[in-house]
């Protein structure tokens, strides 16, 4: 298979965005990663958004933002697998250039959240488990990952710090990213004294809803080479589903989907977990970092808890993970978090992440989650 | 670029199907194309599901899908451009294959619309228009293309009556496809006597929101040419967008993305409209019809009316559309309109159309409106 390149990366600021719409969002995301790129309009082959619709007054979002962005006539279109919608838009158009379809394309992922009520939200959150058979005794996101909590902790011995301590870290980096939600560091008293969510989860286990917006520009080998002084490649990608149902999935103390996706990515790749420089996880909730360490290889099974505590993700550890503030600090809003990730990791190997910079960062890895890990997508990005 | 064929068609009943929740809608299409292809789940890579999430309110379909139909833990997507998400669909997965990434992916459309009350309905169709600028002022999906049949009217004289000769013709076919959620035939005098919509529209110009899904398996050449023993080929794929609002456009007699994504998959068949032997088109509304004449090429702009009223879309006339019934007919449950029309072309390319085939059919298409026209697909078949 032929290579395929990033050459434009843009970001804006997540939170509450009440300044801008979510085209606007997408907008500002855009322009960032055309000027990174030094290309134009005309040199766009197509788009794709990635962004969960529902949470949009605006229906048929591909439109608007394609419209808004002046992208007419250009084929655009969306897609949708839940928290994981922004890598789903990067794999499509990975496979859109590799299939000689298109030589040049954007992703958008973006998302607007803050606008709907708490009951809303509630409601749209709570739909992500299944509607016949589980979510309508009260399964919401927390109350399912406390659920990995509760069963980590039991199997594994992980303490309720170790599950802080993963806040810890990501607001410790959140604080140093401008980009991010939160931009404080946090303390184990104040987390630990802070409201109750779903136990063990008090309010700092559990990242936010944001809005914001996130893009990549993708092109082939050729064109990329071209273009970009500095392309980040990307060479893995993996993509598995488990079932909604977390009672019918083998064991409770990580995802599936994410051990599948991983080899995936790995063998695709040819590397394996110990090659990985600098990591974007989807920590959602805390426990979901520490089984993303584990899912992912980075340490075994009922040895994330450990990870954390001996400081390994940190920027000076084995393997940095979300040096960035994470889902946690930065904020997730949810169709533009893989496209975030992305972003990142793209930084980070072209080596501009500055007081966050992991030294001689040459291959790192998304992991980007979709609902309660019914979709993983993994994905190995590079420089030469 | 490689082939890529069409192995395996399923389509379920389009109506009000209370009977059965979306999945199982899914099922009931997935199981008939399996059947068909003569191949089991485990041969397949992945699957696209092609579907508007905010009908449902289960959230996170294609997770739900994927587990009802057993094929966890392969990957799956949702693709999503308003009644043109099915389209979408089938274009990600031939690029899936093209890439050489996939060998064989489902594509599922599916969607339930009946379960929701006319309000929700209303409320969902009328945020298709652009929410900021124009919906507000009570576009809805009549209205837009109610002025598009006026601007036609008095841009060339079509008249009320060759507005109905299109759902005269669509009810017409209906009534002998088994598949489809009317099966009577209509007339002009019960057209011209039923409920004013938006006019010139009555009820009888619109056609109907449905429950329903179809199923189309891709694969590529070299596996088709094992499996199947009338592979029917995707050789042409065109996607374009128009600006959202229909003041921003260059006409109103017809869609800017239809002429256009015409063109790239005429160009990429190396055929012409008068190549093409029966054509499935997007008739939302009658005038949508005679636009599509149009836009695709089958007679000149401002002759779409006379198309019809000399029956030229009939089965024994020149160009043979909507054979099936048309969305007029049939139904339209949004995500699975583009998966049905493929379905359809396919069966008449395969010869199995019966009562309604089309005698030496080598060359179809399907024309796919997303919106009120910001996307348009235009794809086609062509076999052996």
């Amino acid at each position: 298979m032929k290579r395929i390149g990033i050459i434009g990366i843009g970001h804006g600021v997540f939170g509450r965005r009440s300044d801008a719409t979510v085209q606007e969002l997408a907008f500002e995301a855009f322009k960032l990663a055309l000027d990174d790129a030094g290309i134009e309009r005309k040199d766009l082959d197509a788009s794709v958004i990635g962004s969960v619709p529902e949470y949009h007054k605006q229906r048929s979002l591909p439109g608007v933002v394609q419209e808004y962005l002046g992208l007419v006539p250009k084929p655009t279109w969306l897609t949708e697998v839940a928290c994981a919608s922004g890598s789903a838009a990067i794999r499509t158009a990975w496979m859109a250039i590799q299939s000689g379809f298109h030589n040049i394309v954007v992703i958008i992922g973006c998302q607007k959240m803050t606008e709907l009520s708490t009951p809303e939200i509630l409601g749209l959150m709570g739909r992500v488990g299944e509607v016949q058979w589980e979510s309508i005794f009260g399964t919401t996101f927390p109350a399912y990952y406390a659920m990995f909590a509760r069963k980590h902790m039991h199997e594994f011995g992980t303490t309720r710090e170790q599950l802080v301590e993963v806040a810890i870290k990501n607001h410790f980096y959140g604080a140093k990213n401008p980009k991010a939600l939160f931009q404080k560091e946090i303390t184990m008293e104040k987390a630990l004294e802070s409201d109750e969510v779903a136990l063990p989860f008090q309010i700092y286990d559990c990242c936010a809803n944001a809005d914001g917006a996130a893009c990549v520009i993708l092109a082939s080998e050729e064109r990329a080479r071209d273009i970009s002084k500095k392309p980040v490649w990307l060479d893995g990608l993996g993509c598995a589903t488990a079932s909604m149902s977390i009672l019918r999935r083998p064991h409770m103390v990580g995802l599936p989907s994410a051990e599948a996706a991983a080899s995936q990515a790995y063998e695709m790749a040819g590397v394996g977990p110990e090659d990985i420089k600098i990591a974007q996880v989807h920590d959602c909730f805390t426990i979901a970092e520490i089984m993303a360490y584990e899912d992912l290889g980075f340490c075994k099974k009922g040895e994330g808890e450990k990870f954390i505590s001996e400081r390994q993700s940190y920027l000076d550890g084995k393997t940095p993970v979300n040096v960035d503030g994470g889902l946690k600090a930065k904020g997730h809003p949810i169709g533009a978090t893989g496209v975030s990730q992305t972003y990142e990791i793209a930084k980070q190997l072209r080596g501009e992440a500055g007081e966050r910079q992991v030294p001689e960062a040459d291959i790192g890895l998304t992991h980007n989650v979709g609902g309660i890990g019914q979709y993983c997508f993994v994905q190995i990005l590079r420089r030469d």
